[in-house]
Order: C-alpha cells, then structure tokens, then sequence
C-alpha cells in the first residue's frame, strides 16, 4: 500500500468516525453505551454464566436452538473456532478427513488454513468460485466425510442456490453418507427468499453455524446447532480448542440484546433490498451482484481505483456526514468490489435517498471513468 | 453424586448467593455492576479493538508484555487455547512432540486432552504428584521441545520451586535446547516468595501465559507473551484456533479494571497469607499444604466426607453470612481437600477473625472426627 493511500485510508476512518448516518448494518452504538445496555439486561440475572452453565448462556442456546429447530446448541467465541469443530466431529464420525467447500469459504480464505494445520482435515473446493454450489456441482460419488453451504454466500454477494437445488444438494449427501454442515454466518437472512423458516432451512443440515454479531449487532460469538449427540461431543472438542470459558457473560448478554433488536430488521431488509438494488443498479458505471438480490446484502463493483473510491466516500462523508460504503472487500485492476450489508441504518431513509446520494457521491466519478476509458 | 448431597450442594449455592463475607478472594461484584463499571472505564476509547488490533486491545498486551519484561504479549480468550498453542510453536521450531509436564499439570487434567486430541502434542510426565518439578526429576537427556512449569503449582496448593533450583532447571532447558513454558495462570503470586520481580522471573521462560481473570478478578482472559517472532507466530495459530474475535471489548476492559484493583493487592495477600496459615493450622484436625505457604493461596485437608463438610460450610454461611470455604477440589477416602486464594475479601478482616470463624465452624466436627477414628 503506497503511502497516499494509508493517508487515504486514515482520513477513512476519522470520517467513518464522525459519520451521523450509514448504509451499512445497524445504527452504530458506542461501546460505552452498549456495555451501560448490557449492565441493564444482567439485572434480570442472578449469576453469571461458569464454564458454559448457568440459566444467563443456557437460555440464550435454547433460544437460537428452537429458532434453527434443533434439539441442542453451544456457544462459541467464534466460527472460526465452531466450524472446523463440527467438521472434525463429522470426519471422525466417518473416519475420514475430506471435507468439501466452496473456493470462497471462509474456512478456505481467512481462516491461516486451521481447518488443515490444526483441526487435521483436508479441503476439496466444489463448485465455481462465482456462483454457489450447484447439485450439478457434486460428484457422483465422494468419499467426503461433509459438505459445506454457505447461506448466503457471503464472497459472492450473498447468493443462494434455489430452494429446489439446496433439496437436491441435501438429497445427495444423505445418499453418499456425508454430513451437511451450513455455514450459517448470515443464515437470518434467508427466510425470505426461501418463503421457509430458519427451523425449515436448517432441518436440511445435520449441523448448524450462525453468528451472533454480523447481522444481529452482537459484541462477538456464534452459535453451533445440531443434535444432542453431536453438541455433547461439541462440548468435549471445544474445551480441547480453549473455547470453554469461565465466563463469556457480556458475549450472551449483547447476543440476547442483538436477537431482540435486529432479528426481525433482518428480514424486513431483504424486502427494503429488494427495493433498493434496481434503484442504485440505474447509476450508469456500476453493477450490482446478485440483481435482484437474493438477501439483505449485495456487492457492487466499481470500475474504480482503490483510491479514487475511498476518496468519494471519504470526501462525501466529510462534506455530508453520510457513509456510502464500507471499503472494498476486492480490488482488481479493473476495478474494487464492495459489500453492503442492509439493515435498520439503511432502512431509516428511503431507497430514493439512496439513490440520490450514491449519484451524488459516484455518478460524475463513473461517468468521468467510462469517458476516459472510451477515449 | 447422590441425591442427597445434590440437594446440599443447592443449600450450599444458594447461601453462598447470600453470603455477605467470604474468605476467598476478592469481594464480589455483581454482573451489572461490574459492566456499568466497564461502561464508564470505556468513555476512555473512542473506539472498540477489532481483530485484536486497536488502543483498546494493544494497551493491555503493552501493559503486562512490560509487567513481564517480554517484548511482546496477545490477548487471548483463555489459558487453555494459549498454553498448548505456545508448546506447538515451540516443537514446531524443534521438530519434536514431545512437551514435558507436572503430573498434575491443567493440560493434563482439565483440557479434556486438547494437547494430543488437537494440538498433536505428546505429553511426558516428570516429577511427583504430590511436589514441584525439581531439577534432580529432569532427565539426563531429552528429545522433548519444551518443559512446562507451572508457577505456582495450583493442584498443590501452590508450591514453587526454590529459586536456585528453578534456575538450574532452566539453565538444564537451555543447555539441552528445550523451550521453557510457564504456566503462570497465577504467576502473580510468585513475586514475594521469590524476592523477585515478575520480569526477573518470566526472564526465565521463553513464553509465559498469565491469566487475566483469576487472582485479578477479570472477566475472563489470558495473555501469552514471549519475543515478537514467537508472538508474530501465535497470532497465525490463534486465528486458526478460532480465537482472534471481532471484538474483546468487555474482556479487555475487565482485565484492566482487575490490574489496577487488585494487582497490588496479590502481593499483600501474600504476606497476609505467611500470617493466616498458622492460625488456621493450629486448628486440631486439618492439616494445611504448605506450611509455610509460597504464595497466596494454599491447600487444607479434612479428615471428613464431603458431605459433612459442604454442610458445615453451609450451615455456617446460613448462620453468620460468612463463606469459610469452596467446594472441595480432592475428595478421597481418607477426606477433602479444599483451596484458599487469599485476596481482598480475606484480607478486609484479622487472621485471627478467621482462624475463629474457622473454630466455630469445623472444631467441633473436627474433633468429633478424630474422637470417631479413635475409638
């Protein structure tokens, strides 16, 4: 990174700072006002959570466990330490180590590869990297232990496969004998595209992830769901891997506060992003992954410098105290890809405000970037 | 577990629910009290640590690095993530498996075997049960990676090494080319028995883990520290272990808070403890180890049934108020071994109060025990 754009960059983050209104997620709560909330919801409990017991961590698992309809559920500090978790339970289930993945899991990209160098297990990718698994995907025999899904798939602008295909998808793998994990980082968003409840979603898998922060505003944490058997032996693996914490309070107090707040946001963002994709897709220069959207997010590509991007929205949150966009998750020479996670900041203006904004904030930029790229 | 004593261990929850002193520790915050207090500590950060980078975070792995004398220090959720973590590291760089432990090592008795399960290590056991590892238990020779030392040693009442003889241990690691590890979960007790500082003394070992939350009242939390390479290289593990969350924010602040209020207060217990252990041990009956005690915290064994004790300790927190004991740690045939960590809490009152309190509750049980056996 050259130096102007660390300068760039830092500009960002003071203007990100001092933004009044976002796009992106949930209106922003300082971190001491969150903790005044959370010493206002422990007041409903006697005690605090220990190593994993107690009514203040149980009742948040029986609450995310009855929402995915599954008979047990344990927290975690993270996915990265739930989902190779439950695939190692699966693989030693199965006795064997292969576990097959989208190019794009996070297990594959952002994970330093613990699901090999630590948990012992080995990545076959399925599937293109730009679109989700297909049952097209799947090989007519394998001798994986498990497949994972990512609903949506979050590197893919959150994209889903067709009710029908996941079916299909889920059909196989009870026929080869291989266990179906989701990775369930953003599985709140599905309901509305699938017309089926998380219970209906997640009755598909034999284990469940989901987060407890991304789209909920928790602090940290997740939750991984499945059967009684499989949660006991969860139990045992997670106190080998160091998540089994004397108290984790805060983490279960913000995702109860998260589950009460932003839950039923989430799904009234897919119909708002439903509204709002076409609406920014009519700015000339830019594109939108998946149009129409499939959940409550989407990616945008710029064909744009990393700089000239960060720039325009920096200078627009400066002048307007208004945040666009977050940085770009992919930069390429032809351009950077953003995400945009929807949720009640975005939903307190209309989709025309929006519109109008981003033409604001990009459209002479993009116009100026075609021109000079058909001279 | 029979009913019967499920039912006392209820009563004995409960009164310690009410109590309203207690020898153990330091005084007892509530749950919301304690985040209203993070809530005003986190008015000094304009923003929270995200994936363990930011003031927030790096302050407090700045603060005990510095504490420890080590040029580097990471946050992490727990002891039992940081300390097989740190022995991977080392035998990844010596290319051997071998870790050499304390029989009554945590990682041997409380981590549900993570070491070998997960982390592929393979534990060699050294010295007695019932004592610290002395030099004269080393071996000739080794091909192990690394020797882990626990200080003080908490399933023994935390006895230490002498000082001399923990040097010639180390100069033994060295001269054989095995990493020193200290298990310093209460490492904060060492430095009065030793007449040394904690730097002079985590100058020993190569890494050191000390945990956030135990003698210092935390929420929960541990920090692993060692040279910047050696810390560089954890950082990769802990995000394949699933340990480098979005957020610590409250754990952090926790830490802090438990530093500055009771850090100092873990060296005074210490001297307190020199004056407490015997009184109490001229009670007739029980038997305290070790006495002298070494650090701040210490062993007592009763020569009757669990139940008998848990009751005595319940029906006296009934009675006056007062907690006297924790649930024992050792239950044999022969009696009970209970812990005592010495901090605030005990401290608030004479040893004398004590050692009365503890008369009026066990003497008369104790001196029926021994009149029983007698006969």
């Amino acid at each position: 990174m050259s130096r102007g754009l660390d300068h760039v960059l830092q500009r960002f983050a003071a203007a990100q700072q001092q933004a009044t209104q976002s796009i992106l997620r949930h209106p922003r709560i300082e971190l001491s006002d969150q903790l005044e909330q959370l010493a206002q919801r422990a007041t409903r409990y006697t005690e605090s959570d220990v190593y994993g017991r107690g009514p203040l961590i149980e009742e948040l698992e029986q609450r995310v466990a009855e929402l995915l309809g599954k008979p047990a559920a344990l927290f975690f500090p993270s996915g990265t330490m739930a989902q190779p978790l439950a695939l190692r339970i699966h693989s030693d289930q199965r006795q064997q180590r292969e576990v097959l993945l989208h190019p794009t899991s996070h297990l594959l990209l952002h994970e330093q590869n613990g699901l090999q160098e630590l948990w012992g297990l080995i990545p076959t990718t399925i599937g293109e990297a730009s679109q989700p698994i297909r049952k097209a995907d799947l090989p007519q025999s394998t001798a994986a232990s498990s497949l994972v899904l990512e609903l949506p798939a979050r590197e893919i602008g959150g994209q889903l496969p067709s009710w029908q295909d996941l079916l299909a998808q889920v059909q196989w793998a009870r026929a080869q004998g291989v266990a179906v994990h989701f990775d369930g980082a953003r599985l709140w968003q599905c309901p509305p595209y699938y017309q089926q409840s998380l219970a209906a979603i997640a009755e598909l898998a034999d284990s469940v992830y989901v987060s407890l922060y991304k789209d909920l505003g928790g602090i940290a944490g997740a939750i991984l769901a499945g059967s009684a058997d499989f949660i006991a032996t969860a139990r045992i693996w997670q106190r080998r891997a160091g998540g089994n914490l004397y108290s984790y309070a805060p983490f279960i107090l913000a995702a109860q506060q998260g589950l009460d707040d932003n839950l039923q946001a989430v799904e009234q963002a897919y119909h708002y992003t439903q509204q709002l994709v076409p609406k920014l897709a009519s700015i000339e220069g830019l594109s939108i992954t998946p149009n129409p959207p499939q959940a409550s997010m989407f990616h945008v590509f710029f064909p744009l410098t990393q700089r000239e991007l960060i720039e325009a929205v920096t200078d627009y949150a400066e002048t307007t105290g208004i945040v666009m966009l977050s940085l770009p998750r992919q930069v390429t020479e032809s351009g950077c890809t953003c995400e945009v996670s929807v949720g009640r900041a975005a939903m307190q203006q209309t989709p025309e405000y929006w519109h109008y904004h981003w033409q604001q904030a990009f459209g002479p930029l993009l116009a100026r970037a075609k021109k000079t790229k058909g001279e």
